[in-house]
């Protein structure tokens, strides 16, 4: 019986991951893993999530440089979403070149953005 | 346009919600919101989630008492994810009576329990 039996799959055979900065507990993005990114993720101890879009593995970082080296996995009670606490490389997360992807938060009826650029996307890929 | 127009909801109208603690930053849960529970979160300022298995609003706490009081609402750069940061009240999320429903970490390939129950389940339900 391994860990990975334990993962309750949705319909598309992908559960969620919440990637977390380990030291901040900043929460820096949300993305989806199939039983191949899971296993990969704990080889190699760094992000391996599964692109819907692109319906292919993605190393996260593998283009940007901006892996997430693992230090912890964490499951829920429902077996349904896990949690990745990492160390962020390059200290943003985000396609935007901002530290995570939660950028904007609701305030007067509208998603205002919060956070600053950290880094030019153009400089970035 | 309304705040709730952005929401990139999924092919079942849901979008996935994080309850995050506003002082720690522990991630206490993930759960379901649709239109409508998002449009109550935010009229009353406390979490307020779809369940899937029951079909109905719920809204955290209802039972057990432990409402989750509502302080900042986030969204991703791909409208597809909702942070609530919160304050917990009675300070556990978790229907086992823990802090949080990610209390399993992955050691020696196994789901290690290493969070502590503070409340017994059958004092709070």
């Amino acid at each position: 019986m391994s860990y990975i039996d334990d993962i309750g799959w949705n319909s598309d055979g992908l559960i969620p991951a919440i990637a977390q900065d380990a030291d901040t507990g900043l929460i820096l993005m949300v993305a989806w893993m199939n039983r191949e990114a899971l296993e990969l993720t704990v080889e190699e101890n760094r992000a391996v999530y599964w692109s819907r879009s692109r319906q292919k593995l993605w190393r996260k970082g593998e283009q940007s440089g901006h892996e997430q080296q693992l230090l912890e996995l964490r499951l829920d009670c429902d077996n349904d979403v896990i949690i990745l606490k990492v160390n962020q490389i390059g200290g943003l997360a985000c396609h935007t070149g901002r530290a995570s992807c939660f950028y904007r938060v609701l305030r007067d009826g509208q998603w205002q953005i919060v956070d600053k650029v950290i880094k030019d996307p153009k400089d970035i890929y």
